[in-house]
């Protein structure tokens, strides 16, 4: 498969709130999560766990992604927006963040969050 | 400087249509700069001179950035959305790319544009 058609797929399956299927299928066992802060999660299991207690941890009452946008030959991009609100607040709010994501195989081994400093 | 004043300088800039101040003062003379292609152009000159040459290209009637966004101690992104006419062309359009942008030392010695394929 080229790296086009599963970017693709990828922003295809997010944008029917299919974000779990993705992790599922298109990530690699060894996918390194990379957040804003620099903190690294390591493999599939523990980057799955990580994003069930964000989405636990929020109402999400929306979700887009835009792209992809490709860098090379085994990279892309994307845009998310999310409407949400966190439960430990209650205010709904805004986020837009940037995913980067490196792509070996066929597989997604590696993805990087870029937010607004939380550090 | 930490990277967070660095890279909102950078979007000011950019956002005051000063990108080529940004160029001349933020860069390495040693950059690398990566298209989407994956085609590589290396030094300060050089890259000032691509976008010299894609300024030249376009006629630009807007441009603006947003971010930035982090992504560990040494890289932030911005979302730039410019409306140009490609001389060429003559059929204004929206453009919309992600750049990644590494630092050290105060200077940006990486930046990578991610946008729609074009191979």
């Amino acid at each position: 498969m080229s790296i086009q058609t599963l970017a693709r797929q990828f922003v295809d399956l997010c944008n029917q709130g299919k974000n779990f299927d993705v992790m599922r299928t298109m990530y690699s066992p060894d996918i390194v999560s990379v957040e804003a802060s620099g903190h690294e999660t390591a493999g599939q299991q523990p980057v799955i766990q990580k994003s069930e207690r964000w989405a636990a941890a929020n109402t999400i009452h929306s979700g887009k992604v835009r792209g992809p946008f490709f860098n090379g030959p085994n990279q892309f991009a994307v845009i998310f927006n999310f409407e949400v609100t966190p439960k430990d607040t209650g205010k709904r709010i805004a986020l837009e963040e940037v995913g980067v994501y490196t792509v070996k195989g066929d597989k997604i081994t590696r993805e990087q969050f870029y937010y607004e400093g939380t550090w």
